[in-house]
Parts: C-alpha cells; structure tokens; sequence
C-alpha cells in the first residue's frame, strides 16, 4: 500500500467506452435539447435507452441492481467522462438527484424499498427527488433549522411543511423529505410516493439552468400520511442519513462539472488554434497560452482533489474535510475555467449555438447548492482550529 | 480649476428624476418581460412613451433633437442611475446600439442625414443597427482584419460582406456598414435603410442574454447599392468615425452596468439584512461583510473611474488610455460585484425570479464585446512602454 | 463647480520640482542607505537639508509654520511623486508618523504647543511618535480596547500603560501618547517629551521594514507625570482627535506608497523593455504585457480614488466611507502592482540592488497598520448595510 | 494497483521523527539564527551534527551513500515535515541546491565522482553549487541562451563565462557548471573543484531571502581548465541531464516551501485562537474562518498535487506537465497561504521575531527561480495545444 495513482485497468476500459458514448451519442443532440429548453422526460428515456444498449446505465449502482458497482474512485473516473456532455450523466441515469437518492436507497433502504424503487431507478425507468431545502427561516446553508415536521400517529406519520428548490419534484415517482420530529429533537427521512394526496406541486421555479429534468419546484406536504414502512433509515436519523446521501453527492457534483469545465476548455481551446490574430494564431498569443495553461492547471488539481476525497470515502472515512475541501476547491476552479473558456472564445463564448454560454450558465449554480462555499469555508475553520491548538 | 468631484446641482436633480422613473416605471415590469423572452418594440415604445411623458427621452443627444443635451460626464451621473434597472436604458432610448449610433450621427452627419435618421431616432421613432464584426478571418478583436468591401460605382457605391453579432439589426430602420475600400486602403461607413434588396437578414444568433430588442444577427451584404449620400462622415474616414464612436460607448457601457451591478448588490444586501442563519442576521457574518464591503469598494471605484475618463472625454482628449483602462477595470468589477451579489443571495441568487440570475447572464458579454479585456490590456501596455522608455 | 480633475499649475509646478529632486538628490542614495539597514537621523538630516534648499520641506504644513500649505488634493499629487523614492517622503518632511502628528498639531494644538512641537517639527529639527496600538488585549484594531490610563492628579495626569509598534519612538523629541480615562468613559491625548522620566523605551521591536528613522519600538508609561498643558486637543477628546489624525493619515500613506508601486512598476518595465527572450524583447510578451496592463489600470485606479477622497476631505467630509475605500483599495492595488513588477524583473526582482526587492519588502506592512484590510471591509459593511436598507 | 492515499507505515514512523526533530533541535534556534543574518557553515555544521545524531541526515540519498533512501513519494513526505522549519531542510541535507546537485550525481556521475563527491556530500561534510543561470543575454528563462562555453583541449576543457545568482558558490567544494560547445551544438556539465585557480567569485549579490549558506554570487569561469574526468553525466548531455536535475528538483522546492507555508498557518492560527477581538475570539470572526478555510484548501490542494507529480517520477515517467503543473500551483498557493497568515497575524505577522515576517519574504523568490510561473505556464500551453488538437 502506498501513493499510488494508476487507473485500474477495467475502470479505464469503461472510460473509454462512456468517452465514446458521450462524444457519439449525446455530445450531437445536445444544442437542439437546449435550444428547445432542456432536457424533458422523452428525452431522458431516449438518452437512457442508448447507455442501456451500450451497457453503460448506472455505473454507481450495485451490480445486483442493473448497475456497474463501480466504487467512489471509479466513479470519479466515469462520472467526469460522462460530464463532458451536459447531458451525459442523465444518459448514464447517474444525474442529480437521481444519482444520491439511489446511492442513498442502496445504504439504507429495507429490501422492500430497494424492490419497489432502487431496481426501478437503476433501470432507469423512474425519477426521483430529495426534499430537503425550506424557505426562510427553514432548512438552507443550515439544515438545523429544518422547519417540516412529522408527527407520528396510528400506523404510520403525518408530515408539514414547504420545500423549495426542489430538482425534479414535477415527475418524480417517489420524493425523499426530511422531516424534524413535532414532539422531541431529531428528524427522519420519509418516502412518499407521487399520488399522495398530501404531497402537491405548488408551482415551478424559474432559475437559470436548463439541465434537470423536471426542473426545480416549490413543494408543499399538507397533513401528508405515509405508513411506516415509508421511513427511510431509522426513525431519528434523519440528519446522520443526510450525511451518507451528502458526503458523497457532494463529491458526484464534482466529477460531473469538471467534465463539462473539460468540454468548456476543449472548446475553446479548439476555437483558439483555428483562429488568426494580428497574424498568429490565437493560441500562441501569451495570454491566450496564460488561460489555456490556467485551466490545465485548474483542471487537473480539481481532479487530483477528487480522487484523494474519493480514496478517502472508499476507506470508509467519512471524509468530511475532504469532501468540503473539494467542493469548495472544484466548484471554484470549474468556475474559473469556464469563465476563461468563454473569454478565450470571445463573441461565440456567450452564444447559445456554441454550448459555452450554456456551460456558463449551468455551472453557476454550483457554487450555491449542496452548501455554498461560505458555508464549506466556515464550517472548515471551525472545525480545524481545535485542532491545530492541539498541535505541539 | 481643480480636482472636483462636485455633481452639478442640475444634473442631479435629473438623477433623482431618472432614479424615481426606473424605480417606478420601469423595475416594477422587468420581471415578467424577461420571462416572456425579452423586450421587443412592443416593450420598448411602451416604456419609451413613459419616459417621454416624463420627460427623460435621449438625455446624450443634443436638444435640437429633443434630447436632454447632456455632457460625457453628466451621462455618466444618469445612465448609471437608468441602468440600474436592466431595461432602463431602453425606457431612456440610450440603450446600446442607438445611443452610440445616435452620437456618431450627431458628430459626423450631414443635416440631412441627421434630419432623415437623427430626429426619428431622438424621439423613439425608429431604431439602428451598427455593423462592425464579421465571421473570422474578418474584423472582430483586430478591426483592421476588416473584410466587407465597398467599390465605387456610378452615383454610389456597393457593398458587399457578412456581419454577425448585428444588434438589433432585425428591426433596425437603417444599419451603419463599415467596409474597406476595394481599391484603396482605408475604410468608410455606410447608411444602409431597412428597405435595400442587397441587405438581408442571414439569421438570428442565439446567444444567453435577451437584453437587446431585435437581437443579435447575422447580416449580408450582397452586392448592395447605396448612393453617395449615403457615406456616413467621409469617404476613407471609417476607422477614425468608429473610434468617435467607440471610445464614448465603451464608457456608456460602463455606467449602464455599473448600474446593473448596483442593482444586483442591493438586492443581495436586501436579502442578506432579512435572512437570519445559525442565530444572527446573514448580513452581519463576516464572510457576508466581507462580499458587502468588496462590492462597495468596487463600486466606488468603478463609478470615480467612469468619471475620470468622461471628463477626459469632455475636455476634448481622445482618452484611449482612460476609456480602455475604465472597460476593462469596470468590466471586470461588474462581474465580480454581479458574481458575489448571487453567491450572498444563495438559492435565490440563481433564481429568473429574483432578477439576479438574469443580471448575472445579461453582464457577461460585457468583458467580450467593444474590445475584448485581453485586447485593452494588449494595446495598452503596447502605448505604454515606449511612453515609460522615455522617462528620464 | 462639476466632475473635474484638472490639476492646478501651481500644483503640477510643485510636482515637477518634486519629481526632479527626488530622481536627482534621493533616488541615487537609496541602495547604499538601504544596504546600510536603512536610514537614520544623519540620514535624515542630510536629506532634509536638501529638501529645504530645494524650497521642498514640509508641503503639508501651513505656511506659517514653514510647510508649503498643500491642502490634501495637493499633497496627493506632491506625496505620490516624493514617494517615488523610498526616502522621498522622509526628505521632504512629510513621512509617517511626522506628517500626521504634524497635521494633528496644526488642527487641535495650542498656539503653545504649535510653538514649542509644531514649528521644530515643520523645520525638521525634532521627529515625534504617536503612541496608540497597545499589547493584547488592548488597543489595535479595536481601539476601544485602549488600556493605558490617565489618571488626574493635581497639576496634570499620571500615564501607565505599555505601547507597541511605536514607530520612531527612539530619539522622538515628543511623543503623542492615548490613554483612557480610569475614572470616567472617553480619552485623551498626551504630549510627552523624551527626558520624562516616566517614559521608557522597553526594546526595539524586529520587523521586516528597514524605512522608518528610529525603527519600531515596545515603550513603556510608568507613573508618568505630564502638567495639564500637555493634554493635546481637549481632556475626552482622545478618540475623536484620532480621527482627526487617522482619515488624512490614511489617505496620505496611499499617496506615498502608491509612489513606491510606480516606481517598481518603471524598474520592471525598463527591464522588460531592455531584456530579449525567446527572440523578442521581454516587454512584448503578451503575459508581460498583461502584467504592464494590469500595473496601468492598477496605478490609475488607485490614483483616482485617492483623489476623490482627498476632494472629499477637502470639502469639509470626514469621509469615512472614501477614507476606508482608499486604504484597503489601495493598499491591495499596490501589493498588486508590486508582486507582479518583482515577478517581470525575475531574478532582479528578488534583488536588494535593484531595490525591487525593498520595495517588495515595504509596502508589505500597508495592508496592515492603520486598520488592516479586514478591519475596514468590516467597518464599511456595517454602516452600509443600514443604509441600503434605508433606500426605496 | 489502484488510486490509493495511503502513506506506507515506515515513512509515517519516518515523518513523526522528522516532525519531533525539527521541533525541538530546529524550530527553537531560528529566530536567533536568522537576527544574526541567517544560516552560516557553523550553523549548518552544528544542525546536521543533530540530525545525523537522529539519524535523519540525507533521507533523499541511498543507502549506500549513508542517505535513507526515500523515493520521491516518500520525499514528499518527509520533506514538507522538514520545511515546517525554514532550517528544517539545512539540518536534514535535504536543502537546495546539495539536495538536487546529490541528486544528480546519484543519477549521472561515475562511480569516481561518486566516490569522490557524493559520499561527502550525503555526509554532510562538504557543500555544492549548480551554475547555470547567466547575466543577460544569457541562460535564464530561455536555458537555450546559455553563452558560458567549453572548449575541448588536450586532455581536458577550458571554459569560459559568467554566472550569477549562483547559491552557495562562495564555500561549495565543487559547482556544477553548465557550458555550451563552442564548436557544435549542445551542452556538457562540467564539475569544477573550488581550488580551481580559472573559477573566480566575483561578488556576493544581495537579495531578500537568508536562507542560503553562502548565498548567491556571481562567479566567473575564466579559462577555466577541468581534466576529461570532470565531465558529468556525458559529453553533449548537459540540457537533458539538467532535466534530469531539475524534475525533482521542481517537485522538492515545493515540498520544502508548503512545509514552510503550513509553518506560517500554525503561528497565525495559533495567534487567532488566542486574540479576543471585540468580544469574541479572532478565530471566529467569519473573516478569520475565511483565511483559516482558504489556508487549509491551498495546503491539501497543494499537498496532493505534489504527490500525483511525485508518484509520476517514480513510475518513471518524466512528468514535464505534472512537474511544470505542481511548480506553478504550489508556489503560487504558498505565496497565497502566507501572505493570508500575514494578514490574519496582523502587527505580528510584519515581525521577524514571529518568523511570519521572515517566511514571507523567503517564499517569494520560488515563484521566480526554476523557471518563473510565466515561462511554465507558456511551455505547458505549448505543449497543451497541439494534443487536444489530436482530441476527437
């Protein structure tokens, strides 16, 4: 056992193959999908059945499942391929919040769960969503102040309350809420299904990005009953489980977006070797070079960060100075790498035809979900100044 | 004589004027015309009839046209203030591209010309088109790489070239055509109307924002007559009329999105002095004291900068030095004051809803087009070295 | 009156002259004083002589007292060029901590006082200190923390208390000391002279700036007796005479050290022009040229700034906000702009010789004293944020 | 073979001795070491005497030379433990330039040379310089420059030329020098004994940092006769064994410097944790956290840049990008980490009796040796260009 960096044979294999998948299959279909306003659920079946024929589908999920059982290190390999195109993780069914739910349902869920919705998920025959985010004063960058409650009655619970931001509510078969207890501290994770009275859609929100299907809603759970087989964990352990779903979706969102910071730089580096400037192509200009090694250097310390948190997960650690560190540290960088794509691609960086104002677009809100980077940063501090005063 | 900073007493009355109107008049409508895909000539001569009856119609153009006559620096003072609504600048017909097109006319044209193109436009009659950039190996960041031709002929000319990134050319009353000589070194700039069988509209460009009604095009010219009158300042003179017309619009860019940024900043702290998070209002957290501050420092800083150069401008210096130093400074600024304005407002900072998310796309193109960051700095240290040799 | 940056001519003679000496009397000794660990009162005195012989010595000063009566947009533009040399301000009379008491002891003095500190300090013959930041846990960035005491007595005050960071301590004729009341709320401002026997200099504090006579000293009040003629503005009035030293102070070491960044911004630059790499002169790198560009926009940026909030003070405002602004833009812009000056000159940028590395060096310490960054992001979002809530 | 993070239990055992040596034999004499101008052979002498005592000296050389040798990985380790003491690498004999001068006669030198060089050099007993860099027009950034040449004579080579910014030249026992054929194409190293009468000391140069025992000279090759056994590595070889040299030598720099780096943490951590600062602890401040957060994600960044290009050595390959990567990211990383502890430190942080004061200042020539960031990030884009060119 020692540092070691080697790509394991059959987990490079399989990138080839999802490399070729998304440059073939996806990569072509993607400004049509756009320039119609996203992706929607016909197009999710028809992406989904290409990965199903190329044998590509679910690549994160158990093999007993229908998926490829690959471990947190194979996924960041997998994933950051599949993200080169925008829609290349819908194609490979391992999207947001599809991806952490399943993830999620497959550490904690009952076999009966896993029946009624993991095999259907993995299959890519369902969607699903994750309930977790309120309005002011609940649950946000402080998921303490969850605000739904649940109040446990004859058979089963009686869940309350709003949820906002939530990414494809508006379709999904089976909705994940977290919910804190009316009568004493804790919370607990329920599953409720899509017919549901008490479970309603109150209305779309309108955000910037175009990548999810379903988009992002306003939920309301009203005097909502489920039995309790519906509780997903334990009843109380609701914000421990929110920690198996997080620690490792926090570190799936970077593999992803630092695909698609790839395909942004791919672009426009592309686009500076054709072009012709003052006599030299753009890209022997300095500052041309200046962005194009910038973004090298981005794009591969995003990608080392990964797969020391993703190492770190697959030991059993929980990770969580990692997976901070690599959230903040990527979502950042990818940031950053885009934003000089864009600028290295001029005019054509803010259009629409050439998929770099859209990747503009799409990563900017990552910044902001699954914790901003303020609440990483200080969440970080707090945790590691007791520890450097323990220092010698 | 001496350095002051004092806002004449006239102008500012007109600020508070313009800053009640946009808040009135105009903020209160942009939510719904930006869900609605943007303004069209609809939206424009319905806000456009609100400010002429308030009496703020074209305050840069002179008041023989009906405009408010108002200097470099006195623009400065009010299109900041118009831009803090995004569609402010359109109620106050000094949107880009008519405001510059409406000052370039204003300078070089003859008073036939100006009768025939500068009134109507004055009074948000009609709207223009500049046609500058072309597809590449053609005139974009090199302006000298200009490909579109003009050939004399009997009683006028003919033209003949493809232009892309035409604001506002679908729907433009006429177009401003740059072209080189065929013959000659040296361009000239051309009055094409609307009506001419040789102009024709390729295509629109998708592109992310929607700010600009009529779009962004691409045109042809094909074969394309136009008579002598039709020469915009003098045959030759194309080069030196485009910089009497960029050097202004580069620095009427900067306060309308300086006023943008401002916008984008209040409403985070709006939101940032009500959210309350982990016990204390999110606006007294240090990291948000911190986005705060660093927006007011660039703002200050932006705005004394624009000053700087719109007094350089008014006292007659051509100013490429300033007006370059304030597109690339601002620029840049605005996008970090837009950029931490979203990350402090969170979920909501990339929602359509909220304004921010839109402001963040409309502001990106800013750093792209008039010149490029990259190209300002390129001939600015190209001036300045040769000017540090010969210091003593 | 309008938005105006024309500078007097009596003022741009003024600078003319100071340029000239500082390049011809000063410049040309600062390798050899440096090398000898920096400058002392010989130093100093030879300097100064110089500078009164020049019709140079103490701009800052009303003329009654000897100084030339710049009011603070004067001393921008005389500071900026005396601070082309490290030792310019030192010559001309008008380096810290010297200029700002001077400046106190114009505006709160006694005609007594003015008498006895004033008129030896405007002629160069005494240097003084003002003794504020204190030892954990008192006064530094928190100058409400200030723990040193003044206790009345009959006849005058008795002063106990240790200071740090008390810069030209060692051989200050009289030193400024704040000290809080022990009785009641408010403090107050001492003269102490060096033969007081209650004043002792505990030790010299090692720090990486070699510019300041004296150097940094911890000193020490013990049972210090002062008579009542030594209270320095009036008894409570302690803090708010800070203030009145601390908002020119602030914006007048902008001034000098934004002189010290243009002078490394000319070493690099004569460098880049001079060396050839690759084939091509250094200077027309394009990365080169983004480092001269940014230096540019940079200098300028700072410069106007300062300039507004110099008009600000000069119009009667205490400008706190303007004040805050200039300190933290400023200083960053000019750590900025000498970081990448060393990093143009390579190897010669680390060097002693080419006083690069000084600079480097230097400026260091301005991001820190007189409000560190942090401190004053903090204080400006904390008077903004009601403000911007107060708006419509 | 897998991405693993796990550092071999002997190299653990390894980096807790290290750490212990370093602090109690190391970290307590620096301050003193430093105020009397830094590190000199007495001092060198009396450290390493420690640490050969410890049995820590030369952990980078083999075991047949007395070193412990550490492949690079493991270097990575112990190194960065060693740096957290700026005199840390010095006691270990692991310090540029012997560290990377040892290197290379491991690799290159005949087993005479080894015998006769590395053996006392893996001991401690003598000191080495590597001369390559020259005056312009010479070798510097552009190493083809290289105008010191070596003429073949009977039984031996004359060289002639000059060096500069040569580290402990003055005392090496033997200098590496580069020199170019004066009658064809290439570059052989020569070893040239210091009683050579043809090499000549021509002047110390001054520069900023302390670090260096025998800082950095200038010396002079003239006429300068060495026998055929003085060639290093072969003749024509010089340019691909100064890479041979200069991969790891990179790499070591930047193991060495983010020891120093998290050194700068800790004392301005430990300082936040014991400051009150309006009520509460400096630490909590949300503009604390930001700087503890920032420090922690720069240090892990780092950290495991350094190990992927490290790992990449010792699978042979010669890692031009990862090593050009790691240089740029890590020097400019540790440039952030502590100018931020500066900040965070405050008055004390501009202290040399803190230290912060000191590593400030000896961090910042790394960004400007081997290579300034500039001249990496040039090759890399260079390199960069034409394989995503080959991209599908």
């Amino acid at each position: 056992m020692a540092i070691d960096f080697t790509i394991p044979v059959e987990v490079d294999r399989l990138r080839s193959r999802v490399r070729d998948f998304v440059r073939d299959e996806v990569a072509p279909r993607e400004a049509r999908i756009f320039a119609d306003g996203g992706p929607d659920d016909e197009v999710r079946l028809d992406l989904q059945a290409r990965a199903r024929e190329a044998g590509l589908l679910s690549p994160h999920l158990p093999t007993r499942w229908g998926g490829l059982g690959l471990d947190v290190r194979g996924q960041s390999i997998v994933f950051e391929e599949a993200g080169w195109a925008l829609l290349g993780p819908l194609a490979l069914n391992c999207a947001a919040p599809d991806e952490g739910n399943g993830h999620l349902l497959s550490k904690v869920g009952t076999p009966e769960q896993q029946e009624r919705y993991l095999g259907p998920l993995a299959r890519g025959e369902i969607r699903t969503a994750f309930a977790m985010t309120e309005p002011p004063p609940g649950a946000g960058s402080d998921p303490s102040a969850l605000a739904t409650t649940a109040r446990q009655v004859a058979g089963g619970w009686r869940i309350d309350g709003e949820k906002r931001f939530i990414t494809g509510a508006d379709g999904a078969a089976v909705t994940i809420c977290m919910a804190r207890h009316d009568d004493r501290p804790g919370a607990t994770m329920f599953l409720v299904e899509a017919d549901n009275p008490g479970l309603r859609l109150v209305r779309h929100m309108e955000t910037i990005d175009r990548i999810s299907v379903g988009g992002h809603a306003v939920v309301r759970f009203e005097d909502c009953f489920v039995p309790d087989d519906a509780v997903l964990g334990e009843v109380g352990k609701g914000f421990r489980n929110a920690q198996v779903r997080l620690g490792p979706a926090r570190l799936t969102h970077c593999m992803r977006w630092l695909g698609a910071a790839r395909r942004a730089h791919d672009i426009a580096v592309e686009h500076a070797a054709d072009r012709r400037l003052f006599g030299d192509r753009l890209a022997d200009h300095g500052m041309a070079r200046q962005v194009i090694a910038d973004n090298v250097i981005d794009l591969t310390t995003a990608q080392t960060l990964i797969w020391r948190a993703a190492w770190a997960l697959d030991s059993g650690d929980p990770a969580r100075d990692l997976t901070s560190i690599a959230k903040v540290q990527v979502s950042e960088a990818v940031g950053r790498i885009v934003d000089r794509s864009v600028q290295l691609a001029g005019g054509l960086g803010v259009a629409e035809e050439s998929l770099l104002g859209r990747i503009y677009i799409e990563v900017r809100p990552f910044r902001v979900y699954d914790g901003p980077s303020e609440a990483h940063r200080w969440a970080l501090a707090r945790r590691v100044v007791p520890r450097e005063e323990g220092r010698p």
